[in-house]
């Protein structure tokens, strides 16, 4: 495939799977690269992984149109030292100045960002964001992570570590959270959240969240009790998502993740609790929608990281 | 007092006080005027007031320094209408076209902006806030109003109606509120939460909260109940500051308002709480501190807005 557009290199990193592309400026996937974060052979061999397919790419479609590169990662960032914080992920990375490290070995300047934080970018500039300027958004997973756009651009908070949706307290003195809280987000309304209530409630010995998914969408009194396990994931997002509307005011709030399949039988909770908790949700337009760029949303959000940092497209912040 | 600066008039419009003051781009107050708001006279008297007010000002330090006026009022603001909407303190400006009324008699341009986000500016101006660029303000009265600082400007949100932070859900099932939600923050840490609370406990008839301070200053059993009070009231905000840091990564967060004296019974609670709900707090300087300019902060704010507006203090945005 060959561009006239400038292009830019994203990398999602994840705890699994390692993707790298190289997206024009339009948008457009020129290519892209996958395979598995090889965690057991150590933290330099991830990163050679890393440079191997950055470096595949950017042979293919040429140095000179190489607007930069974008690493989206698990785990807190601190933005001014370009370091990975606390990441139950990436444990090898933890405190590692990946960016730096990149950037020495690629030769080229390497931003580095939260995953979550990448695909809200990613869902604002190709997916369910692209008519607004300001969206948040809520990857439901093992946790929750959270990504806000502002004025088309990322919060970061002063150190790095805004946007940590999935540490909202939404039940004083619920569930346990491994943070040290209790009744975070994460903990009512994550996939884990969803397979923990299916394993209390008896629905299978260890479930996953799509188990429990499958067993309501059945008939009898299992799959009334697993569309309750959704009714209680709905009401904590909902009770979440009320007070990210009271406190923003944005026009957009997106989920995305494993469990958006069960949207119809989570969300009904959502507008019920939001109806009630937000008077600003009650007299505006605003809307709550799935995201719709699925695993892709994280690997386009790093690449367009390079485009925006550079002003370069300034037109797709409308 | 004379001055060299270029100045701009800022009106605080409340449902007792109606206050203005010439300011100058350095801070410095140059002259003020206070009066009641007679409401029982209607609208056109109001107005009146304020337009005989500004123009006082403005013709003891002339037209040609003038760089604009700045309107700070309770309720929300409908920012591209210029409107005031759902003001419990203000309801004959319900619906009215506040700005642009107040422009067309003073041939001047207005910026009509929300209390307690002005406060929060002026806090950021000449306040607690100097040397951030980055804060969130709580201000506790007979409701919570709420002022978010985002890189040296009032966050709106799209309509205008962010920060809205008395509604937050701190306690689902909590107190009910007039807004149609139960736990709201306000309902659980304002001024009137505080007295409602004494009340519950017998702690006088229809005490106040200053009320509730006083018993709580004291010795035996009813101290011990009026301080149990406050730390209903802390925990309260523990709940929803260590949300706004999860959220936002802020550096600052601060409070203002009448029970501001009893900071040392409530403020306890506060640090327990974000200490062990925001993983960020424990590892960040986030600080939580008393507002500096207490009731002056949103007349400064409006000020400033007229400044900021037009560039003139870009440097004062460190």
């Amino acid at each position: 495939m060959v561009t006239t557009n400038r292009y830019s290199i994203g990398v999602d990193l994840g705890g699994t799977n390692l993707r790298a592309a190289a997206i024009d400026s339009d948008g457009k996937q020129l290519g892209k690269s996958s395979g598995k974060t090889n965690l057991r052979e150590g933290r330099e061999a991830v990163i050679e992984d890393i440079v191997l397919a950055i470096r595949a790419l950017r042979d293919e479609f040429g140095q000179d149109k190489l607007a930069g590169i974008g690493v989206a990662v698990p785990g807190f960032i601190e933005l001014k030292k370009g370091l990975i914080v606390g990441s139950n992920n990436l444990p090898a990375f933890d405190g590692f100045p990946l960016r730096d490290d990149l950037s020495e070995k690629l030769g080229k300047p390497v931003i580095l960002e939260n995953d979550a934080n990448a695909a809200a970018l990613g869902e604002k500039w190709l997916g369910a964001g692209q008519d607004v300027n300001d969206l948040v958004l809520l990857t439901l997973g093992t946790g929750i992570g959270g990504g806000i756009i502002s004025d088309g651009r990322i919060l970061h908070g002063f150190v790095g570590m805004a946007a940590e949706l999935g540490h909202m307290t939404v039940i004083p003195g619920g569930n346990p959270c491994g943070c040290g809280n209790e009744g975070c987000l994460e903990k009512h309304a994550s996939a884990t959240a969803v397979a923990s209530m299916g394993r209390l409630l008896h629905l299978g010995d260890n479930p996953t969240s799509k188990d429990i998914y499958q067993i309501a969408m059945g008939e009898g009194e299992d799959a009334k009790k697993a569309r309750h396990v959704f009714e209680l994931m709905g009401t904590a997002l909902g009770i979440a998502i009320g007070n990210l509307i009271n406190i923003f005011n944005f026009p957009l709030y997106l989920l995305s993740g494993g469990p958006l399949p069960a949207w119809d039988l989570f969300a009904p909770a959502i507008f019920r609790e939001v109806e009630k908790r937000s008077f600003t949700y009650r007299n505006t337009k605003t809307r709550i929608e799935r995201a719709t760029l699925g695993g892709e949303a994280g690997l386009y959000g790093a690449a367009y990281l390079p485009f925006q940092c550079s002003g370069e497209l300034k037109r797709a912040e409308t």
